[in-house]
């Protein structure tokens, strides 16, 4: 399996972008480590390492709106990838949103963009 | 200006994601911390942190190339963005490539895609 570097940062985790493949829209941001980056490239669906739960994630576990990674692209020092995907149930957010970049800076505010796909409330109970 | 959860990571750096405004591609992913923000916002001229010089970096400043910033987005925890941005000179990557993800994941290789747009040789001397 490809090598990343790991190593550059002091918890071993590196950035991975989900970008749609098809549109081009950057969805979310997280980390992963060697165990999810073996695991996105096993299967074909974006697995992460989730900070806050210490754990292995894969996205999509509890929604059902998995990734569907249809392409993957190494940055030139090999420490930040870019998974091009296909968002199952068509958002990443678990606010509903499609992606996570909602919200544009306006000034010293924040304007949201666009309407919730889901309601977080009905997918996660 | 507008606040950043940058005490989410232990260095205080959070990722800042370079997106070609006109074509929406992935260009580079680099820190900012507190100091890079508002530089950032106050220039509209992206600036990042550099892990490896540990200091201020305004993008281009050796090689011309600033990125001209469109558009911030924040996502929805506080502690990732995106630089919508126009590239002057046509290229993020200190290899000369347009995007740092100028190559591809292919089974165990990694596959260059397209050619660099100038010589690193001579912008850097």
């Amino acid at each position: 399996m490809l090598e990343l570097n790991f190593k550059k940062s002091p918890d071993s985790l590196i950035p991975a972008i989900a970008q749609d493949a098809a549109t081009g829209e950057v969805l979310m941001l997280a980390y992963i480590n060697e165990e999810s980056w073996r695991k996105t490239i096993e299967t074909g669906k974006a697995h992460y390492w989730s900070r806050s739960r210490n754990k292995l994630w894969l996205k999509g576990e509890s929604s059902g709106h998995v990734q569907l990674v249809k392409e993957i692209l190494v940055d030139c020092d090999e420490d930040t990838v870019v998974f091009k995907v296909e968002q199952l149930g068509g958002a990443a957010c678990h606010t509903g949103h499609k992606s996570c970049f909602y919200r544009r800076v306006q000034g010293d505010e924040l304007h949201i963009q666009g309407e919730p796909i889901f309601d977080p409330a009905k997918v996660y109970g």
